[in-house]
């Protein structure tokens, strides 16, 4: 008789969006008649952008004759997507990465999820709390988490790193030295950044403990400020410690389109053995490449016009940051992020718990935002909204949070 | 220190079609003159029908407006594409499947790599010999197959079902109880097929001895001849044992498009629990949806003018089957498959080994085809062709391999 992987069971409740989204349809069927802003889930709304539409198009002439039809994409992604990658997100960033380090993927999310196969099973990892789900729930599934204690709300054999105002929403090094840290920065969720400085202190530290940092940069387009880093090869040694994971859902929209990318330097190793083929036997197996217009679409964002029409976007996105952050504070909130990133980090009012607040908020101004809790339970008293609405909906949506 | 997943050193050499293409290049640079064919790997090579490309503009369309602009798909698929799917590749032949039991994915690659993620890692697994690499590769990445044999080409935890000239190119029931039993239909690399009544069989051994068939139907299109089904679920009792893997590759060209997908019926259960929760999960966990404009594009192949393109197409794949099939057999080669498949499997002449007999065909007639060896050890003496040429090229391959 087949028995199937049990830590699939020890995966709690549903995913934190669906909770949500069922809260949000019973609140609508029961008043239909209010118009609820959505100020939740990552997702962009503004339409692709004409250089990519374009890009799209060409790339479907090309598809449909038999002379410029193109069949299955090299495993690791068209060179001339990944030659443009090397060229203006790292040649241009002082990182010398090479384009056989490149592999092109359908999606952040995936490769986020994907990337801890290719250690092994006994590996511990260390996480920050709050958190992207994604990170602990694909190394649950593959038996490395141990067991989860519901009082807690934490896996067993799990190290977290708590992100509070506490400690200014930073993690700090963790006393038990992991095998896998996971970082994200500008984070998801609280918005928060790191220095070059600061994340030269991480490389360092992974280098000296043998640990492999796997760095989640999808919001890196939404960076302002100077010394951020843009990559952590920016960081001397990185290439001997860093996995690093790119998006172009939220610089570029493509959420529903799917493009990513992971960078493994050649030179992050186990003994004798590269990362960088372990990950390519694993894109080779069980992956088949990125389509190829989606590739074309992908290489588009980077031409002159490209970043233009992209950096408008982000533009957009982050006037309605600001809009968040600054009527936040206006109406006497205590919030972070929304800087460096889409994010807004907010401590409920009145230590109210994250979910009690999503409750009000739903029902007092009909806005619905992301319970921090969702996020870990260091997220607890916090509470998420996002700069991807319309510039119309987010100014409504402070609008009615003020008047509270 | 980090340790890395040794079950990917476990595997052998690289990957067989990068064996070949080596091969050919190397021959290529030492011959500039001659015109190579390649009837190899299984890629396509007409374009696009004019209803995909159509479709695709016009999805790309509405990516490009505010108004029609889409984020992230739902998880398990757009329910346009789903419903479709339900109607006309199931309903349409008696099989009562639901839509949330259709998973879309980016090609059934990536699900034929990732199902077993859902099983224990001690499950047991059989497969037919020789067989499709993913398979194999996939559950030896995760630990279930045990070691690598190099005498004997085989791992040591894998029940092999050796199919053959002696078994009709067809399994035998394995004497060993499997937990995982791999079956595709029509087969590759062997062209080969089942009758309803055949399949019934396996499906009644799955069930008594409860074991989960994984259905690999992505040529399902090619099938020309009555009694064949089309998928699995037209055998009695297949829903309690039988997911189904589907690809829009083979059958509308999407090999450099990518969209697949995978049925998992509710009622397939291990004790209390789904199968089809523990897809949805990992669907929902390590993936995020297929991309808007590819599952409009899929859509269109089954409307009535998508229908009638899709089946001019198979049908020039399937003239190249007969050339390469009739033209073999006159030159004196015994050969099977290619009826209700693109793929034709011939015995090397003279006792030839796979590889010499490559070698020989790529220098004396610059045909460039798959060694059966490359597909495990009975499909030694074997070689596979493929019929995903243009018309002109397979005439003129099988004009030269008539004169050797």
């Amino acid at each position: 008789m087949f028995k199937i992987n049990e830590n699939y069971l020890k995966l709690p409740g549903s995913y934190l969006f669906s909770t949500i989204g069922k809260k949000v349809q019973k609140f609508t069927e029961e008043n239909p008649d209010k118009k609820i802003i959505r100020l939740g889930i990552g997702d962009v709304t503004l339409p692709l952008a004409p250089v990519v539409v374009k890009a799209l198009h060409g790339a479907v002439d090309e598809m449909g004759v038999k002379e410029t039809f193109k069949g299955y994409a090299p495993d690791l992604g068209y060179e001339f997507l990944r030659r443009t990658i090397v060229d203006n997100d790292y040649k241009a960033r002082g990182a010398d990465i090479a384009i056989d380090e490149i592999f092109i993927s359908d999606g952040a999310k995936s490769d986020s999820g994907n990337i801890q196969e290719i250690f092994a099973v006994n590996n511990k990892i260390t996480v920050c709390d709050p958190v992207y789900p994604v990170y602990i729930d694909s190394n649950a599934m593959a038996g490395r988490t141990g067991d989860y204690i519901p009082d807690k709300e934490r896996w067993s054999n799990v190290i977290y790193m708590p992100c509070t105002k506490k400690t200014n929403f930073a993690p700090e090094l963790p006393k038990e030295t992991p095998d896998v840290i996971y970082l994200c920065y500008p984070n998801n969720p609280t918005g928060s950044t790191i220095t070059k400085e600061e994340l030269q202190k991480w490389v360092d530290y992974a280098n000296k403990v043998g640990a492999v940092i796997i760095y989640d940069a999808a919001y890196e387009a939404y960076i302002s400020e100077e010394n951020v880093p843009h990559t952590i090869y920016e960081c001397e040694g990185a290439k001997t410690c860093a996995i690093e994971i790119r998006s172009f859902s939220k610089n570029a929209g493509f959420t529903g389109t799917r493009l990513g990318f992971t960078v493994v330097p050649k030179e992050l190793k186990c003994g004798e053995v590269s990362l960088n083929s372990l990950w390519a036997r694993r894109h080779g197996t069980k992956f088949n490449g990125a389509p190829y217009i989606t590739q074309v679409a992908g290489a588009a964002i980077y031409s002159a016009e490209g970043k233009k029409q992209i950096k408008e976007q982000i533009a957009y996105y982050m006037k309605n940051a600001e809009i968040i952050r600054e009527g936040l504070k206006a109406a006497g909130y205590s919030i972070s992020g929304g800087v460096n990133a889409p994010y807004i980090w907010m401590e409920t009012p009145k230590k109210m718990s994250s979910w009690d607040f999503f409750d009000y908020l739903l029902t007092k101004a009909n806005v619905v935002g992301t319970p921090g809790s969702g996020f870990g339970p260091s997220g607890e008293g916090y509470f998420r909204l996002t700069a991807f609405g319309t510039y119309e909906n987010t100014l409504e949506a402070i609008e009615r949070i003020k008047k509270l």
